[in-house]
C-alpha cells in the first residue's frame, strides 16, 4: 500500500490561530482511534502569528478519503471553518519510510 | 519545551531520486536511537520524478543543532552530497501536539 501524506497550510481568522491550533489538536485525538492514521501534526510558524500547518500520514488515500465522512471529522469542519481565513494545500506526498512511520 | 519542526525539500540529481530515498531512510534508522528525534519521515511526491521531502520533529532546536555533527548524519551528508542538485527549507515549525508526537 502506498502511504498518502498531506502538508498543508491554516490561515486563522484574526487573533484566532491558538484557538484553531486547539481544535486541530483536539481532532487529533479523535485520530488516535484510526489505525489508517499514522500521523496527523499540529503545529505553528513563530514568525507568521495567523498559519498553523498540518502534517498528515494516512495508510493510503482512500483511509483519508474515508475520514473526511466521519463525525470527528464533520465536529472538527464545524468548528474550525468560522476561524479559517485561508487555507493552503503544501504538498501531497508519498511517504516512503523514516522514523514514526509504520512499517510497510 | 518548544518542539523544532522542520519541512524541506531536496532535488536530487537526475535519475537519482530512489537512491536518495535509500540513503535517507537509512539515515532515519540511526534516528530511531536519537530521543530527541521525534519524528525523521522521507516522502516522494508522485508528480514529480527528483523531489524527495523530509518532515522533521525535534523535541528542541538545540537537539536538531547537535544532531548534525553526529557521525550518522555525517555519513548522510558525505554519501547524499554528490546525489543532490537542490535543497529548499519549506517551513520552519514549532509543532504543539497531536498523533504521533510526545506528550509535553
Amino acid at each position: 500500500m502506498t502511504k498518502f501524506g498531506l502538508y498543508g497550510k491554516f490561515t486563522a481568522a484574526d487573533g484566532k490561530r491558538d484557538t484553531l491550533v486547539e481544535i486541530l489538536v483536539e481532532a487529533s485525538k479523535a485520530m488516535e482511534e484510526i489505525n489508517e492514521c499514522e500521523l496527523y501534526v499540529v503545529s505553528i510558524d513563530n514568525t507568521d502569528p495567523d498559519s498553523v500547518y498540518v502534517y498528515e500520514v494516512w495508510s493510503d488515500e482512500k483511509a483519508h478519503q474515508a475520514s473526511l465522512s466521519l463525525e470527528a471529522t464533520q465536529t472538527l469542519i464545524q468548528h474550525a471553518k468560522p476561524i479559517i481565513a485561508g487555507t493552503e494545500r503544501i504538498s501531497t506526498i508519498s511517504p516512503i519510510g523514516g522514523k514514526g512511520l509504520k512499517e510497510g
